[in-house]
């Protein structure tokens, strides 16, 4: 498994953060997700050979939330 | 084009609001989505021809949030 840290702008309540982890939770490959919504931020886990940066992020984006970096 | 209204639980910010109307307009067929986050009431215009409630729920549900009706 490895990890990955996304900015993520778009998130303001804890109705978000349980969205972005389903979207997320639903990736094949995904293991734990731990988001910080003060900070803006979403540690991912994921196995590689599975889930790739782009696809974790194309998650997010379906649902509203912006990924800057 | 048909309208359906449906009761989703879990929405508690804009951001919700947007996460649900992303996520709906992602499903092919949906036009028109309007929602009501103090009543959490979702209207959803829909082409029937390429979409049907179960189509619709699952992609709420896809982001955490719950169709209670």
């Amino acid at each position: 498994m490895q990890t990955i840290t996304l900015r993520v702008t778009g998130m303001s309540c804890m109705g978000c953060v349980n969205s972005v982890k389903n979207l997320l939770g639903a990736v094949s490959g995904v293991g734990r997700v731990v988001v910080d919504l003060a900070a803006g931020r979403v540690d991912v886990e994921y196995d590689p050979a599975q889930a790739n940066p782009d696809t974790l992020k194309s998650a997010i984006q379906d649902g509203g939330y912006q990924v800057v970096g």
